[in-house]
């Protein structure tokens, strides 16, 4: 390992220099104004990949943002790594409750501060300059591919049609991702399982105008009122979702697994502390863990209608909006359940009202099998770094494109994911510590070393 | 009629420049930054009312918007008029649907257009230029003062005090007020009951940041999902509110009353399409004017929390927040009811998030006796001008200082409104017919004529 430790030394201030560079640039992918920075970003990871080894980088064109492809084939007969990550960030709105710049990063407290700076950004970077170390020291056991995208966070549209078209290019024993999180900096575990996800905006009108809410209030629908209520209809007193069918397909996880499952370190006090809520709530019947694992939810993203401004404006609104998502679990099909919503929810509807649903995104949930072979050589590689054997978990995030790679593709992914639930992904002050970024480092270089073995 | 029809030939366009000066002011009283736009405005009317004939003219500061104060005392033995106006004007939000820029006042079509086109600033500039008229005419026929505020959107919050300190000063026989609404325009009425209004703005926190929603969704309260529950208890299945006690107070109109009510000229159809709705809503058991005019209601104003930007932000949000809002019969107490609706949604709040409620506004509703000599003065005023007599009506509107200047001052008000349904005021495009403004100068010219006869 010595030769891993001195490398990381001898280079460390300019993986970090190189990491701060692709922070720096707002690869925001739900806001249309950010897609010259898609490019940027693009173009920052095709030299990248190039100075760090690649044979040959690529940007390739889809119908949306752009994919930097790379590769080092150093031997055909040997088994290839597809590694997958992607270059666009959330936005970052509130933007008012971040302490630093969200696109300008620091290290302050041994953690980069910064928007990407976990996901997927910083996580990405560990496997590039893994790939370098292994290139630069000739210890690469086996090939490697890189398909780095730019639209994870918006559901990856166009990433499945380009896949298919370059399958061959893409031709690979295993996909490896670091998009998830870890139980903690001292308890390892892999995520063997994802929720999927369906989004939708909907929008009620009620008048044609904002009204005047003394001079109509009481004999006029208020849209709001009734987004409200038809929200609250959504879930019943025991947190389950009432969208008829909803439930139909859930894979039902046996008394066994679930016992498994309970297993995993989990401390309540500790979650309600972190997020500083009094009392847990979800579907009853289920634990936390179940709850976020297991089971599928039901949450608004976002609502808003009428006055928002200071003050107390007196106004029977014209309209109200809400963002609304469920997070599917195995084998609920997206599609299925975007029609299932949008049909239970147009027809609640109130007669004083329109309704408009349209699905904004979606995803299908994933299994990843803890006897694969790469899941093993994953295993022990957080065990040697770690000291601990990884627990499997089931996730409750989705990223929607893993199961697409497994349709398309026929591969199976592996999850090795080094974020910690602190570093407010997607939230204002994403962070990630620099020793996981160091650690993670280190397990990718492990895991190359004793998948090419398992593999040989 | 002939020296007032020539005396407004002569002098039109100039009342239209001095009213367009004032409409140039965007004396926004919920907007904290307009402040220094309110004292423009004071500014504006004291010179405004010097040059139409007052004696004298003050600004008078308060703790928050100034008031413009003037008077002409012709001989303390005749009657007394004070008329009440206010200078402030509703925000524009959203401000993408106006045609024109609120700010620059146009006429076109006929109609002024521009933020308080009507309320209050072009319903006020009839009474300023009926005076001067008088004046200029010699035909001023009592004593007449003005009392003008920047606070009345806001629920005049220091009116009551400021009238209280100038008791004196106030003293006059009744109160003349031009800030409702006629039932159309060849149909007059005269506002003789007002709704009173309690508004609140509600808080919900969950976690103390914004969540990823695929890792913590389910097992942690949302509060837009927990608010939107919330606000739809607040309500039942009959459009009746909750909250307990609510209508302890409600002052049941007789079926008598209910009978005359349901005389006055409404038109179901045509008040659905002007609004482009398909059915109407509210409260079981009670027409469309009775819902608007005898029976208190529950609005929400507007609502906010988590991501309302493009695309699809999958977040489980800290925050989500509302402005509600009740208008109230006579005799629900405002104070009264914003205690009850406080304790009940504090007390309806699950223990898996944190609620705060604060008031932002109130008023007591109001009642004038149709038997009054100046309301008789006023009825006679307009069946001169258009026609007709005109009905007399229950609002749905608040004017909260109205029932102040009762409990205060001891004087009744008679609402002399010449406001138009299409007018659209606390909307986009608020506008008010030149004909309306010529009509109701008129009609409050023979208001003074007819007063001073009754009074004598």
């Amino acid at each position: 390992m010595d030769y891993i430790n001195n490398y990381i030394e001898e280079n460390k201030d300019r993986f970090l220099e190189e990491l701060f560079g692709l922070l720096r640039i707002p690869s925001i992918s739900s806001v249309k104004s950010h897609k010259p920075d898609m490019y940027k970003a693009a173009e920052y990871l095709k030299n990248l990949l190039l100075e760090s080894g690649a044979d040959k980088a690529t940007i390739f064109e889809t119908e949306g943002n752009p994919v930097t492809y790379a590769e080092k084939i150093i031997d055909p007969k040997l088994p290839t790594v597809l590694v997958y990550s992607h270059m666009d960030v959330m936005p970052v709105d509130p933007i008012e409750k971040w302490n630093t710049e969200p696109f300008e990063p620091v290290v302050k407290d041994g953690k980069i501060w910064g928007r990407g700076a976990d996901d997927d950004k910083g996580q990405g970077m560990m496997h590039f300059k893994a790939f370098e170390l292994m290139v630069k020291t000739n210890t690469l056991p086996c090939n490697v591919k890189f398909m780095i995208e730019g639209e994870e966070e918006i559901g990856s549209p166009n990433l499945g049609k380009w896949a298919e078209e370059n399958k061959e290019m893409l031709s690979a024993d295993v996909i490896l991702v670091s998009d998830t999180a870890m139980f903690g900096a001292d308890t390892p575990s892999i995520t063997a399982g994802l929720r999927g996800l369906a989004y939708w905006q909907v929008e009620v009108t009620g008048p044609n105008r904002d009204l005047h809410s003394g001079l109509f209030g009481g004999a006029v629908a208020n849209p709001i009122n009734v987004l409200c209520s038809m929200i609250d209809q959504m879930t019943d007193e025991n947190g389950k979702v009432t969208i008829p069918g909803f439930y139909d397909d859930v894979l039902e996880v046996s008394a066994k697994e679930r016992e498994l499952l309970a297993r995993a370190p989990f401390n309540e006090e500790e979650y309600k502390k972190a997020i500083d809520v009094e009392e847990l709530a979800g579907e009853k019947g289920f634990t936390t863990t179940e709850r976020t694992g297991i089971r599928p939810s039901f949450d608004v993203c976002g609502i808003w209608g009428g006055y928002t401004g200071e003050g107390a404006k007196t106004v029977l609104p014209s309209k109200a909006y809400a963002k609304i998502s469920t997070r599917l679990v195995p084998h609920q099909d997206h599609k299925k359940i975007e029609k299932l919503f949008k049909d239970h929810f147009e027809s609640i509807a109130p007669k004083s009202v329109k309704v408009e649903v349209s699905v904004l995104h979606g995803g299908q949930g994933y299994v990843c099998p803890i006897d694969l072979p790469a899941y093993q050589a994953a295993e022990k590689a957080y065990q040697d770094v770690y000291g601990k054997r990884p627990v499997p978990v089931r996730s409750g995030g989705s990223i929607p494109i893993i199961s697409t790679f497994e349709q398309v593709l026929g591969l199976k992914s592996v999850l090795m994911g080094f974020g910690l639930e602190a570093d407010a992904i997607h939230s204002p002050n994403e962070n990630f510590p620099l020793e996981q970024f160091y650690r993670g480092l280190k397990t990718i270089l492990l895991f190359y070393k004793y998948y090419a073995e398992i593999a040989k």
